[in-house]
Order: C-alpha cells, then structure tokens, then sequence
C-alpha cells in the first residue's frame, strides 16, 4: 500500500501528477443504480479550480473530467468507475530550476529521500492538482450521502487572525464571499488582511470547517475505526493540514466535565437529542445523530516569493526565489476538498455499519429472496 | 472491518470488555527474532495501570499480560503473537443502574443505536480498559523502534489552563510528576487546580504531547497515507481525544508562509537540517528526519460525579448520579496510550516504506540468496 | 499482512502453535444480536478432534474452546469475539528431535528458509491443529448463515482410488462413516484400501467435496473479487490441499461449449434455473441461485513412520524415521475445515454484497431511521 | 471492496468495460527506479490481443496502450502508474439483442441478480477485454520479477483430450504452435480437433501450465497468506477457470505419502533440494526454492453459435443464436494472463515478505541512514 488507496469498502485509488498527462481516480464500490453523469462531478472540481478570484493563482486549468468506465445510460453499474482530467496547461520550463535544490515547506527533499529522485515539475505527485482525485471520486460519494439526506457543508472558518462569528455565518454566504467566508463582514477584513500579505509576497494560513448533517445515530465503529478517527485522519492527509478537531476540540483541554458533557435530553417528537454539541456529533467515535462538525488548520502556502535560505541537491546552502504561479491562501479552494474527504469517509462508514445487526441483515437478505 | 483491526502490514487486533473474561490483542506481522518477554510488555501496561496515584481510579487492576503465542525460546517467531489479560478486578454490581440510561459524554447510547443493545457492565468495549489492547501491541512495536534506533516520549503537556512551558520540559521529569508533567512548577499548579475540581465532583482535560526521534527521512506515503494522516487518525482513536496538532498545529493559521516555512541548511556532517521545526518533521506527508511531534488534546472524563440530566431507554428526562471508581483526568494514563498508538503507526509505516526503491528491493534480496 | 488475516468485512485473525500455551482466533465483524453459546463452537471443533477412530491419531485433544469477548446474555454484541482452546495434550519430547532435521512434505525447511529458525514442537504454526482458529471462527459464520437459511455440508468424495458414486451418496450417511464417505460401499473398500496402507506405514489421500445451498443469486463481486476465486484461494490455503475445482473442474479440459454451457429455464414457480450445473453454481464469479460445488483435492500425510532420505540442518544427508500420533488420512478431520473456510468466505462476500445496489441502501437506511 | 482491487501492498485496481471509452487499471506500490516504457507493457498485451491467428476472434483491436502516470525521464517514480488502453474497435449494435435474454454461460443473469441491470454491451465488465488491466499491471510486475531474477512461463498443457507430453515441451516451441502448446506434434492434433469443433459450431476447453523459477526459498505467508493459496486464488479468478493445482494436483488423491513425499538433499554446491517437485515448489504455503508449478482448467468458450435454450428478461423460455466474434478456444490467448496474475501475485508476496525477520529490517535501515 503505496498509499493512493482509500477506504475499505468504498475503495478510491487515486493517480497523476501536476505536469505528467493528467489526473484521476478509480472508484470500486459504487453501487449500481445511482445517477451519475459529468456534470455531477464536474460541478466540484470547479470549485476547487484555481483562476476564478485574485486570491488563487492564474493559471487556467481547464480541469475537464471524463467518465471512462462504471456508467451505462446515466447510471452506475456498480463496477468501477474510472474518471480522468487531462492537464493541458503545463508550463514545465517555469519548474526546471527547482528540481536542483529543495523548497522550504515542500516535499521535495523528503520525496528525494524515499525515492532516490523526483518528478520535480510543479511538484509532481505532491502538487495541489493531486487533490483532483479526491474531489472527483468524493463528487460521487456526496451524490449518494444526498440520496440518503446527508449533506456536507464546508467555509473558510478562519484567516490569520480573522475568525468567523459564530452568531454571522450563514452558510448562503459562503459562495458570496471570495474567501469562502461565510461571515461575510469577516471576510472584508481578512481579504484586506491578506492583500497586505501579498504585497509583501508572503502567504496566510487558515482554518476551515465543515458541518455534516442528517447523519443517523450508530454510525462509525468503535476503537480504531471511529469516525471521527478516520475523519480526521482522512483529513489530515490533505496537504497543508496541521490539525484537526472535532467539536470543542483544543478547547477541550481547559473544560471540566460538567462543562463538556452534553446533556440528553428528549425532543417533542420522542427522540433521543444533546443539549449542547460539544462532542461535535459522535460519542465513542460514533454518530449521535446531531451535526458533525470538524475544523481543519490548513498552514500558509509554502511557495512565496520572497527570497528564502535552502539547500540545493549537491548540499550546498544557497538562497532561492520562487516564480510561477502560486495561491496567497489555499483555505477557499480547499474547502470543497475537505468536503469531499469528508464524504468519502462517510459512505465507507455507512457501508461497513450496514453489517452491525443481524436481524437488519436477515430481513435484507430475505427481502432480496 | 468492524474497527477493531489496525495497519496494513504491521497487523493488530484487539478485544476485550471491562468486564467480560478479560481484554487482548493478537498482532500478525511481527519479524522473526525479535527478544520479547512478558515483562517486556508489562512495563507498559504498568504505565497505563490505575491506582498509583490519587488521581487515579482507586480500582486495583492487576493486568498481568500473558504471551499465548508467537514466541519460541524468547523470541518472536513471525508467526502471530497472541497477548492477553484477564480481568480479575470486576465489581458489575456497581453497573447495573446504568444499564437503564444514558451517562452523558459516554458512548452509552450510540452503542445502543449501532446494535440495538450493549454490554453494559463498566462501558463495555468503550471502556478505558479497551487501551489494554493498544498498549500491549504497541509495546511490540516500541521494541522494534528501539532496535531501529528509534525513540517516542509523550507526556501531559497542560492541564486545565496550565501549560508546560518550553524552556521547562525536561523528559527525566516526566515521572516525577504524578500529572507526568515535565515541567514540575507548572505540575504543582495543575495538581493544585485538578484537586479543587475534585473537590467539586468534577473532572478536567487537558494535553498530551509525544515526541518521536531517530526516524530517518522518507518514510510515510503520499496522499492518503501521509505519516502525519496516519498518526492523527490513530491517535485520535483513543477514546476521549477530540483534536490532534502536528508540528506548530493551530497556531499555523496566524502565521504567514515567510514564518512558518522551515529553512533547510547544511549541518557539520553534511547533513540537510530544517532551522526550525513548525513542520513537525514530516513534510507532504514523509518524514523529513527531523523530530515528529504530535499533541492531542484530551477532553475532560465524562464520569463525574454530580448530578446530571439525561434520558433512559424508556424515553424519560431523569436526573443521574454516577457511582463507582473513575479517573478525575486521564491524561497521565494516556501518555502510554499515545506513546504506543505512535508506535504502532510507525512500524506499519516503517514496513510498508521497505518497498520504495528497487534498487533496495534488489539489493535485499540478492542478499537473501 | 503476515497472512493469519482473512476477509474484508467478516474479518478474522487466528492464533497460535502446535505445542504453546493454545490456539485461537478473533473474530472482528460479526453482527450483534446473534444468539451464540461455546456449545455452538464447541459442536463444530469436535467434528475435527481427533482419536474418535482408528484412522485418527490417538492423541486426545480436550479441545474445549471458550469465549473470552465479544457475547453477553447468549448474543454478541458486534464487538471482536476472542475464542480459545487451551493446549493440554503437549508431549514436547516426542518432537526434539526433528528440531535438526527437515521432515519431507513438511513445512519445516521453508519456515525455516523464511524466519531463520522455527518452533519445531509438533510442527509449531504450520500443524494441523492450526485449524482449530479457522474452524471455531467458521463456526460463528456457520451460525449467521443458517439464520440466512444457506447450508453447506462437505464429505470425503474420494481416497486413494475409491470414489463415491454420485447416486450414491446420502448426506445423512456422511456421519456413518467413520472415513466420513457418504458412499457407505465405497467407504468399506477405502477402509480396507486405508488398512493395508497403514500396515505399510503409509499415508493416503483423497478428496473432499462440498456443497452450498441456498445462496441468492447476486452474491460474489466481479474481476478479483469472484465468489469461486475466494473459495479456492481460501480452500488451498487448508494445509495439504494441492487443487481445487469448481463445478465441472477439470473436467471442462475435455468438454466443448455445446456440452458445458448450461442452459436456463424458467420453473413451475416463475424462477430462472439451470437445466444443469456444471458451473457450480457461480458463473462469471457471481452466485446463480443453485448449489455451489467445490472440491480439494488433499495430499497423504507427510508424516509417515517409514524409513525417509532428508537433509540436517548441518547440511547433511541423513535417513529419519519419524515417531509420534499421526493420522494416516486427513479427509475425514478436515471436512469441518472445508465447511468453515467455505462459510467464512460465503459471510464475508455476503455482507460486502450488501452494497451492489443503491435502492437497496437507500431503503436499509430510511428503514434505519 | 467491489472486487477490482488486488494485493496488500503491490495494489492494483482495474477498471473498464467491453464497449466504453476503454479498459485500464492503476498500480500503487510500484517501486521508484524501475526502468518502464509502453514498449515494456505493450509485448505484454500483444500477446493476448486478439485476430492473430484463425483460432481468435477477427476482432481487430488496437489495444495500444498509454501511461498517465508514475513514471518520469523513462522510470517509475513510485506514485501511482495510470495504464489505459482505448476501445477502438466497438460495434455495439451486434449486441443489442443479448440485452434481452441471458446467454447460457455467461455472467448475463448473474450480473442483473447482482446490479439490477447491466451493460450489455459485449458483455460489459464480465468481457474477457476485462483481462487488459491484469495484463498491464502484470507486465509491470513482470518486470520486477525479472530484476529479481524471476522467470515465469506459461502455456497451453492441454486442450480437449489432446496433453503435451512432459518429455516433448520445451518453452522454445511455445510462440511456434498457433495454440502456443510447446508440444508441437500434439499441438497439431489439437488444431485438427478444434477444426472439427469449430465446424461444429462449437468450442473447446483446456489446460494452462505456468511455470515460476527463481523465486528464493521463503517466499509467502502461513495460514491464510500461503503462496499457493494466493497463486490459486488469483488464477481462479480469470473467467472461464473451473480448477487449480498445484504441484501434482489432484493426483494427490490416489498417491500414499511414501510417493508423494518430495526427499530433500545436498546438491553438489551444498543447497537443500528436493529429488521429485510433487509440492510443485510450495511447502506449507511457502517457497521451497524449486520450480512453482501450477495448472489451470479453462471451460470451453461459452459463446457458440449453435441454437441454444434459455430464458429471457421476460422470464420466458427461449432458442437464440449468438452472432458476433468469438475465439472457438480460449487458452492461447490466456497464458499471458495466467502468467501475469502469477507475476502480481509473486511482486505482492516479495514485498510483504521483506519484514519477516528482525535482522534483515535492521540491516535495511541502518543501511538506510
């Protein structure tokens, strides 16, 4: 396990680099029978596409996905389906150079000390454009969370210091806000905050959030296949990420008990709810039916351009500047990424925790008779 | 997969309720020839046993931990090493109240929405005692990393609102302190401020830290199976741990690329060394040779002791009052619990990365003929 | 993956050496709710103790297996199911000396060639009595099965040159017989033909066939994933299997398509059947609704008391005459073994199957909330 | 797990169906530094391309392969390796009819049992077109077997009653006989057979035997990972294989151990080895250092052209005749599939076995610094 595969069910492999002939996923689990056509997951990628603001950088990626494998007159088929996204707007020549010496914040000494080498253009298999395959193949996971009423809802929660007011997110504004943040008074100054940073060619770090409702309670197993376990390791495996959390998170370590425990209590309609949501929707690493919420702390772009101390590939201590094209913020472009980690994360655990009962699986079974 | 199974190469699965005949592990992919005694592995199940101190749970738990397998003439023989302790110190009298509710914070009712009902006795399979299993094959994969020359130490970075100060931490301390607070002043206080908690039948969070030295770089995968991934999503399946940092973690989104990028430079021996370390030694994923260090923040035990409000399997609000034996904080405990969680990881990440080269992969097995 | 692993969902991984403390498995992936007693195990690995007859080693094996996890009140809980069989019948001395030696036929050389030296005490991990874990694990996948209403009965089909006649053969005879040949004629020659090879201090074997009914058909994935693929990987994995078949097996070598395929009808109840079923049941590695029929062929046992030309492990030629309790035939003990390994494999496929179509999910769900 | 993934830690998964954009398949864990070009995968696939000789279908496919990813300046870069081959040669409307109705044979019924529905189209994923990603991948596996010094030969044993003799097969002659038999006066029987079938309308079955030398002593895992089990598994899983051996096979059932025991010596240059290979290289599921030997039985080829009965969607009984391109026989065109599942299957069990013994990971990694 090279480290491409995700999930155990649900399996994803993903493949490419940023300059090699394209990007892509394999899906094998997809159930058959769910409506899927290009747009479905197109719609995504071009979330996460760069170009569209002053905040992300201008290089055009067209980012066309095909269905090559897995759908037949509009549905799956439950056989893998294969997507792909050409890249056509390579400009190797801008990435020669740095394949002598490595950039601080990236991946290319620790790739050249497991590898022996690297595909040094545009950083190869390390480069952002790797997450394509994760929003595409988590394109088709939120289409079957949205035919079980699941829906994933991720925002720009933070930028430097300019965090979002619990009381002014409307999560309607988030598209309205070029930093995707859902505060939208917020977000004037942290884009203010960040033009600064440009100027100075430097870049700003972040934190993004993300909400995951209609979630029945039991989902998730317990020790190491917690939910929230294989969330947040899922989502640490986003470049960038530094941390996570779920619900109170960090702020867990100066509550007391009486403070974090979430009362039960039962709602007019019979049910079982929390009075608070500290636990951030699962308890023992299972679902309890409230959202699920988990924040990501995604650490400034290490490609700035201002002059940076280094070492190149004969060991030699030089200064370097970086060129080409390179996002100030990567938090508006991730959140669609987090999204779709998230939702890949899930449909596994809704598919595996479709086994825990013996009478739900006995009146499947005799139901297919 | 129904959680219970960790890693890919380097295999474990655990077992075990509180109170049912006793808690194990059986880990498969163990090498050959590795010296391994009970007592090997009872040193860090001492470490995680309560009782010690007054912030402990005042159960004696013996935990004494057979080896059923796997070893020959005290060796491991590559075949799998069966691990158990039985459970000798079980009062289910003292639980059968809480068969009928709810405890708020606790996995009680999500267990009850996956399976339709639950051991009840002691929180069953999301007991604390489940960490029995972690620890017992983590101290395995310790023994590894030690021939390896390599090293872990975690301990209780904060209390409450007390923080270990950097400059403070001596690892020696670390036992010194009944908190295993490095930072002894600072211990004082948080010992000071978890017994006024005490006092008021509540309980407290805090932080652990774990620092792992001597891995060599290039060892993690890309994309999905990221080192740091792979470490945050074990480490958060510890029950009772709600955020997890690598490196400068949250503090990474106040900070600017030209501050949090580290400089890689030439040392004396020819060495490519990183001027600070807010990548917490790994970089895409990958170890960068540096210090990998990771912090989790725990949140306050759930049992407590006031009176709280909840529902019970009828469908009714109530009032409860916990009874029994419970940690006021578990973070002492849990040092051990990380510690070996990152142990386990490392290991499995340790075989998986052997296949990366194939000059390697030729060299080993010309070798071998 | 050091190979005592197996399953994707119904996970299983057993435990345990010849002459250690004793043998076991853990079962991760078992629904809750399933009514189970060691009296249900217990049932299963009495079918393959041995010293019942005359055609099995004296040694008496106690073999009494108890549940250590994963029940309460006579159901599991769908948390990990730990069973055990202590060893009490070691004589370790019977085995010192083949500790210098390769036995024929045995694994003694390649364990050795792979771990550098082995826990030769009665064949250490490579013994039969390895199987007790695959049998009291298949016990529990027997269990859910028969609440699935699928069956699955294996018998001796041949020994040495006797072969049951297909008309011959009645399933309740299969306990008559002390070789377990449902062919209760043919069963009478191969004892005589047995006699006279163990006058000969001599070993013999045969083959074992077994037969599933009621699976629906849909069950099996596509490309690696075959339902017959599992089978038989899992069904050589027995020791001492050296061919499976499926079906028609290796007699399709001498068919032609007119002959093989088998044509479909529809019954008097409206259902697609097969006019007949030299597919076995599976066609294109999917189940097809009829029986599934699967044979391994099984080697004569290695162990045999004449006179052997072998190697030390100081490189010489030596001649050996081994000592100690051996079956002279294998077939009868290791029906229950091809039970299990076939029900272990049908558990698993069954609940990944629970995914192949979305309607299906969609409605598992809303009926779940 | 939907089935199209295979290996634990040389993972391939395939993807693509008869008459979509195309067939390819994605390989993770493919170590950096192997020398690899379309060249070196394209011989793979020519061989099992199809119009090559009268016995194949005149089909013309292209089958001319790309690869998207995982390799840099003429070498694998240890990221995931993207393979895909276009369908260039679709005639979807010769298929129209079989929408209807399910061909006796065929994986028609089973997969609409399954999904509900299928692509119909030249048999959709269940096409024999499914084998280009085995072969791909099998090509690259290949490859680094052969840095490894690992043969692997494959061929046509049998078809109809027509058996190469063990005396007259020498490998040099396989490319030579049209059914690629190495046996070539038996080679020219069976073309004399299969003409006659083919007149008949009808089609043949037969034997593939593939023949690994090379691999080193200690190669697999016990219990379930054994090398044969695998081997066995993996070749069961190529459509149309109704039966595996291993070694002497089914033959097995009529030898007494006194036979079938392989006696080890000292050669001349003071190896272990065995005087008779009836284990067929394999001893308790692990490499003896001999020639691997294994066989599989191929059904004859399920589409002829001859009237057949069978039912339709309707659920009605009917006569059809099957029109199209069909190969009368099916094994000269399957040994390099055989070949390469043996090759991916060998790669993955080389990898895992890396981490069997202490010493060697410890000389790996201190190495390594």
């Amino acid at each position: 396990m090279a480290g491409s595969v995700l999930g155990e069910v649900f399996k994803v492999m993903t493949w490419g680099e940023s300059h090699g002939a394209g990007l892509g996923v394999v899906v094998d689990g997809c159930p058959a029978g769910l409506a899927l056509s290009e747009a479905d997951i197109q719609a995504f990628l071009d979330r996460r596409k760069p170009g569209e603001t002053k905040y992300s950088t201008p290089r055009k990626e067209g980012d066309k996905v095909r269905i090559l494998s897995g759908t037949f007159e509009g549905k799956t088929t439950g056989t893998p389906i294969s997507l792909m996204v050409e890249n056509t707007s390579q400009r190797s020549g801008d990435y020669s150079e740095i394949a002598q010496y490595y950039r601080p914040g990236h991946a290319d000494y620790t790739f050249d000390a497991k590898y022996g080498f690297r595909d040094y253009r545009g950083g190869g298999r390390s480069s952002g454009r790797e997450t394509i395959g994760r929003v595409a193949a988590g394109a088709i996971a939120s289409r079957i969370l949205e035919q079980l009423g699941i829906t994933i809802t991720a925002y720009t929660k933070q930028i430097g210091p300019y965090v979002c007011r619990e009381e002014c997110m409307d999560p309607k504004n988030v598209e309205k806000s070029p930093l995707r943040m859902p505060d939208l008074a917020v977000s004037e100054q942290a884009e203010e905050y960040l033009s600064g940073k440009m100027k100075e060619m430097d870049s700003v770090g972040g934190v993004v959030e993300c909400v995951i409702s209609g979630v029945p309670a039991g989902i998730g197993e317990p020790v190491f296949g917690k939910l929230d376990a294989k969330l947040a390791g899922n989502i640490v495996s986003i470049g960038a990420v530094k941390g996570v959390e779920i619900g109170a998170g960090f702020a867990v370590a100066r509550m007391t008990g009486s403070e974090n425990n979430d009362n039960f209590y039962m709602d007019s309609e019979g049910r079982v709810k929390k009075a608070t949501n500290f636990a951030g929707g699962i308890l023992g690493g299972i679902s309890d039916g409230d959202d699920i919420v988990i924040r990501a702390a995604f650490k400034p772009t290490p490609s700035i351009f201002q002059t940076q101390k280094t070492v190149n590939r004969k060991g030699e201590d030089i200064e370097i500047q970086i060129k080409g094209r390179h996002d100030p913020v990567i938090m508006p472009r991730a959140v669609v990424v987090v999204e779709t980690m998230a939702a890949l994360t899930l449909v596994d655990s809704l598919f595996v925790g479709m086994t825990s009962r013996m009478d739900r699986i006995r009146d499947f079974y005799s139901d297919m008779r």
